[in-house]
């Protein structure tokens, strides 16, 4: 159960640069590809023909062009010319609304006469000279639901990612869940701790001393349908934690977007959005590698987690304070889902 | 759905020479190998004693002899001896009726008393000595009709196959789609046009300019069960076409056995026969390895359109002109399978 | 279906040395680890928290500690602790008996309350200077009553082992089943015949002439739930065969621990217990991978057969006096699982 009404990140202008990309999304198989204007566009994956993958074929001026007998789609969903055919009465596909924002393709699986642009959140990270951002993508069989929970509660770092940005105190430090309409926070501030070994190295790429006790906080942002931003960082500590001034502190935005595949499967767009020098490439690139294996220590979890509910489906889990986030984004998303669905049925 | 009580291609007869083969065919599980005389015998993949597969055991004799416990199996299905038993009482396998015919092993899935070696097709080219035959074996995952749509329709090869022999003039030309009782036939003649590269290779090979223009022509047949000929080939411009002399035309027959494994895939067997240099080897294993590589273009189109048809069961496709030979086909096998069945629990 | 209020080999000690281990058996997601004392615990692989599989935790100071988010799991199935957390109302999971016996860690799937350490069964050959043991484990996919029925009728070895321990003399004698209570025994005794490969190589192995006639004998031993103990060997002809001065014959005992992961899969623990040349560590290694390759040749029979079975529910398949054994142990089988079902439902 996912929300469809709403904006998901589908992949990457870069993705389909040069060829269609088939990507399953909400359990909808999509095309994506560069139409006319250079525009992307998302349709179903197949051809009215005979039901060809139309991501098998390719983008000829504009329009996808079936790899199969050559019959070539418009960006409407409504076949355009197939040789030696009159076309007109050929059924249309569905066409997803897609925009290009912030560097993604951002489509929108449900009603497409409900598709509003404006409804793409704003990130004050992306599109801005002061920030940098380095991510990527990783393809999970888990509910993307087990991943909201998972970056609800950091106390896993301590145990998932020991060796980088796990310490005790996470654990030892209470955090407080505040729910704010559509929006769950999840927070958690610590002081007077050592960095672990993520950190000092963060420190030093903003030219800190990364052997000084420092202040280190966490602060867990839910909005629906399944983003989850998470602000980050540590100060040298006494110079104010969390609201230091840039030059006392490595401070970022954990990214994540979450799209469901299928009901047990997600594309995880995961990355980072730095405050301190934005301009150093090689900066980023170094903390996109970090990133990238601290984030592939919670794949195994997160898939064998899903197997084990799957063959425990009734049984209750837990919802302790630590799981508050997780717990109070489930519940933002089922009200969300009642009225998605009271307003398509009722 | 597919017609049992007929001829299909099951394995050529060196695939059993050292040892019997296991193979599904119709969704029945097949052991063939070398009986009494050299025969091929095709048995139920399934030994009477205890359900082990035969197709693990070896042939001593002319017999099989079960890799398990060494019942040794005759070749109607009844078991001959096992060490230390009296097998008379023991019940008997399937013993599926077999001819080995044109360098294949052909096999007959349904009711044996109504195998007719009369039945299986005749064809011209085979064991002609004015004919070169080369050719291979596929796996696919696909209905057995995606693939007759798929040879009964070339247009797709300006698509699938635009390397090889894809060209624009076949979108262009109209075909014809002929039925005459069980046999669909779908003709295209392209003429004064530029013969595509795989032409041009056999033009050489035929000693015979491939840079002047062409007459081209596909002609496509279709018998049941599901054998699909192509009489494919180009002559120099004005010197016939089709009708052409041998010395000035280069002329083939694509041969298309294509045998269902289950009812989502098949054994693919591809060859060509062609009516020029009969005797050059070379030739011959030029035009298998090219025609190796174009058929291979196919697969995961079909796979793939496979996919696409079973996640959306009751959508309807487009049966155009160029479709015809395709749906007509299907019509035959339709009307085959409604006697067949009716014949049996009539 | 399989006994469940009753021992099964689950590993060895070393597996859970350094780690748990996570490992099915009976359809149960077990995780094994070295609790306190050293004594190794079964549990249900399921953190109470939020379902995380266990075996992916560690264990520290003889507590099983939860990968995720470091709950603190108790031997008995409750939890001890866990980071800023009451835990005494956290649900319990399921504690699975074992005791380590003979070099291996049993379980017992069942009602724990009826687990009894002395139910265990006792064999002379582990813990015994006079012995020696090597073995290893096979995971296949087939139901733990064909590797019953495999081990029960050796007229397979003529077959699936003619290389090694295979023989025309098996098939040509007659094997006797007996049944006393749950015990069934399968007894074969050959006569001044020639020795095969692999008891040629023990003969040299005891210093013995290998080219020489021997007696041989197989005496299979099935006790509940699935173990099968095979008396085997050969004597120099004419010493009195199994019962032989130890001096004349090489003796050894086919150890068969055999334990159901699912209906169609099993963790085969195989081995050779030898009562000759117990101290010649080098001699138990050349037996040890000799058998391991011997049955290993099984692997492909007993999973295609399964296959098999599974595509023909309802063939009868024969039970012949070769089978009467693996019929018999069955037979046990059934009548204890109707006594514990009834046990539990009555």
């Amino acid at each position: 159960m996912f929300l469809k009404n709403t904006w998901y990140v589908a992949c990457k202008p870069a993705d389909v640069e040069t060829k269609p990309l088939g990507r399953k999304i909400c359990n909808e198989s999509m095309v994506f590809y560069k139409g006319e204007g250079g525009k992307v566009v998302a349709l179903e994956d197949f051809c009215p023909h005979r039901g060809a993958p139309l991501s098998l074929g390719f983008v000829c001026e504009g329009k996808l062009v079936c790899g199969y007998h050559g019959l070539e789609m418009g960006c409407d969903g409504k076949t355009v010319a197939m040789p030696g055919q009159r076309v007109r009465g050929f059924p249309a596909i569905h066409a997803y609304p897609t925009v290009e924002r912030y560097g993604f393709v951002w489509v929108w699986p449900g009603e497409a006469d409900k598709a509003d642009e404006s409804l793409v959140p704003t990130f004050e990270f992306f599109d801005n000279p002061a920030w940098a951002y380095g991510g990527g993508l990783y393809h999970i069989h888990c509910d993307y639901r087990l991943m909201i929970d998972n970056l609800m509660d950091l106390t896993h770092e301590t145990y998932v990612h020991a060796s980088s940005i796990g310490q005790k105190e996470i654990d030892e430090s209470p955090c407080v869940t505040k729910v704010d309409g559509d929006h769950v926070t999840t927070s958690r501030f610590m002081e007077n701790i050592s960095a672990p070994p993520f950190w000092q190295m963060a420190l030093r790429g903003n030219n800190l001393a990364d052997d000084v006790p420092v202040d280190r906080w966490q602060i867990c942002h839910f909005t629906p349908p399944s983003h989850v931003m998470i602000e980050v960082g540590v100060a040298h500590a006494g110079k104010g934690g969390y609201h230091a001034p840039d030059d006392s502190k490595a401070y970022s935005v954990v990214v994540d977007f979450i799209t469901p595949e299928t009901d047990t499967s997600i594309w995880y767009f995961w990355g980072m959005a730095r405050k301190f020098k934005p301009q150093d490439a090689a900066l980023t690139q170094s903390i996109q590698e970090g990133q990238g294996k601290i984030f592939a220590e919670d794949l195994d979890m997160l898939e064998l987690q899903q197997k084990n509910l799957l063959a425990h489906p009734t049984r209750e889990l837990l919802k302790l304070n630590i799981d508050a986030g997780g717990v109070q984004s489930r519940r933002v998303i089922e009200r969300l889902l009642a009225q998605e669905q009271g307003a398509t049925h009722g």
